[in-house]
């Protein structure tokens, strides 16, 4: 079937009737109960009585306590699991402090940061060790960037489908704005020597995380993260400083930051060997891939949410992301691929950075399946899982950015299914 | 004297000299104890024990328990105050949402979200009612912009320069990602009749506090935010739902709103009459002033810090906003306004946003007074303290925007004045 039919555009609300960003289209009543009246008069019980105190750290509303990270620990490996963001219950593109993802191998140290070291040694001119505060009296830089679990949306990989909440099943991914050094800067003055091609970053958690990195990503873009969205890092995402490599997988960005050392090769660690890597039909293993790359998935409707309306209109949201540089579009299909329609991209569009993207569809009763499919400003387009398996075979359990498919029934019911 | 003197120029490090965004003269060695080697076998005590659990929603690090909104309670009104952003503790542009300042009437409304109603009436073709569940069901923007209380920085009206750190005399401002629906699109389905100029909008805390909004600020930017940095907005900010009219001052951002009213008059009510009015010279009161003009801030360093090296290289690091569009300049004295030079601006530079600015300096021991002086795309100039009294007299208590001064002492203490 042909992209952009008539039939398929006719179904999303135009553009170009929208009158600026929004208005226009929506003057007919949307709400089922938007006149159901009530009288400001009719005074409900907080405007009776004194507000509560000022608090100097604030928290959720206690309505909204079911939002939170969903934890994924292994029964077998004390410390070692994963924490989801809720994207499905989320909107706009910053990820709050207290609901980034986390992927712990030995659980949250407790890091006093007046006794806390980075380590620059290996092939420099001269090894130097900071403190965190000698660090606070540097340069800073700050970056928006998302940062996403090589492991991210892995169920990918199984025969059949998760049906687990957009989050709990793609939420090893979040994004902030994180400010802190340019390692250029610490790395330059150190020194480094000629031969230095890697650098083995460790953290200081109880697993001694440790990895391999090519020295030219870290004089790119890389920073020593010491803020996260304004305040110091929280403990689980690497207080008192980690590593921040934009648009590189997570076990990269390694939290706890207490050494890197600059070597002439790769160390050929656990987690980028056994881990991380991904094997392909023919028995090789794909190591060192590094970068995310381009992805989307709709938050808004997904799974376990329902279509209350028929006919309704809906508002398709979502998050595409890329670590080779910027979203460049955003396309909605709701036949199961057949046919595309371009979403609208809430800017400021960033690089390496969250882009949300909005469309407004009228909802008809019919069975339809949801998708989105990214394409970031190098072309690179985001691949169906067919196209996806084709590519790396059947045993991945790593690095898996295909299209994301959410069945409407037609009694409005969403169920994750691996699309058409 | 000349701006951009080149003794002025001499003491700051050049741009040019930086090699890309940093890097370059910092590779001499600027920090005192950056070749203390430690031994990176020297394991520290949290990487001999098995790491803290996960938890569902993340906190600060007990080390950081400092950081706080400091609160400013009026003991003679019960529920009365505000509660100051810690600027001089944070870094970047992200205000944490626990941290965003607060401004309270009657306390913090403990609002249940399926009981709050949100009316839109008066001069409209047919009023509406919306609740929360429907809400969510309208098309959403997001849009990072500052908020800023119209009393912010009103000590500078008084005689002496008051001695708190930088957030607490200061920090009546703060900046997020807010989410939520244009309200354009909720006005315009309840039908705007001609006559309608202005808006009566109303929250639902003890305090009823109401307001009068001209209706094309709701019909350009304004927003009514239900999310806040990605998740739902907290109570102290308006849970369930808010306006926020970028680069308005903080007063007409009302939360918790519960009714929108349409009129042809303002509603002359206390905040926009008895409050947030200045009392000017020749005894008439400037009323309506709506905006937050361009202003500055260093955060670093400022009061309650030191400059512990001398001689020594200091970052000079501070936020600039302004309510009529894009920072273009951020200029910074360190001889009290007497030769000036361009500070760097961290992008994305967004509308109506904090902008961090930076610049790198080399004090000598010398007395210096450290200031920072915006100027917005509009060509505004953020004034010096005696242009903002001669144009607007000695009783003002509200809308202080003047440049604010740090002394710097031969000792290297840091004290508020009112500049030179």
């Amino acid at each position: 079937m042909s992209e952009d039919s008539t039939q398929s555009r006719r179904q999303f609300l135009q553009k170009t009737a929208l009158g600026g960003a929004f208005a226009g289209s929506f003057s007919l009543p949307i709400l089922a109960n938007a006149d159901k009246l009530e009288l400001p008069d009719n005074l409900p019980h907080w405007m009776r009585v004194p507000g509560a105190d000022f608090s100097n750290y604030g928290q959720p509303s206690s309505h909204e306590q079911q939002i939170i990270r969903w934890i994924s620990a292994n029964p077998d490996a004390l410390g070692n699991g994963v924490s989801w963001t809720p994207l499905h219950a989320l909107q706009g593109t910053i990820t709050p402090n207290g609901l980034h993802f986390e992927r712990h191998h030995n659980g949250v140290p407790q890091i006093d940061p007046t006794q806390h070291i980075l380590l620059i040694d290996g092939l420099v001119d001269r090894p130097l060790s900071f403190d965190v505060k000698s660090l606070m009296r540097y340069p800073m830089v700050s970056r928006t960037c998302f940062i996403e679990c090589g492991g991210n949306s892995n169920s990918g990989w199984r025969s059949n489908p998760i049906q687990s909440q957009a989050g709990y099943a793609h939420g090893l991914v979040s994004n902030a704005e994180w400010t802190g050094i340019p390692l250029k800067l610490l790395l330059e003055e150190a020194g480094i020597k000629p031969s230095a091609k890697w650098v083995i970053a460790e953290g200081a958690d109880a697993a001694a995380l440790n990895i391999s990195i090519p020295i030219e990503k870290l004089l790119d873009d890389a920073l020593l993260a010491l803020y996260q969205n304004g305040e110091r890092l929280r403990p689980e995402n690497g207080y008192p400083m980690r590593l921040v490599l934009p648009g590189w997988e997570g076990v990269l960005n390694v939290k706890w930051l207490r050494q890197l050392r600059l070597s002439e090769q790769p160390a050929m660690t656990r987690d980028e060997t056994s881990q991380y890597t991904d094997l392909l039909a023919d028995g090789k293993a794909r190591q060192f891939s590094f970068i995310n790359e381009a992805k989307s998935l709709i938050t808004t409707p997904s799974l376990g949410m329902m279509l209350p309306d028929n006919p309704g209109i809906y508002q398709i949201s979502g998050l595409a992301w890329s670590g080779r540089g910027k979203i460049a579009r955003v396309e909605i299909s709701t036949d199961g691929g057949d046919s595309w329609v371009d979403a609208e991209l809430q800017g400021p569009i960033l690089d390496k950075a969250f882009t949300r993207f909005n469309l407004a569809w009228k909802w008809q009763g019919e069975y339809a399946i949801l998708q989105s499919r990214a394409t970031d400003d190098s072309g690179y387009v985001q691949p169906t899982r067919e196209a996806l398996i084709t590519n790396r075979g059947k045993h991945g359990f790593f690095h898996y950015n295909a299209i994301i498919s959410w069945e409407i029934t037609e009694e409005g019911d969403i169920n994750h299914v691996y699309g058409f």
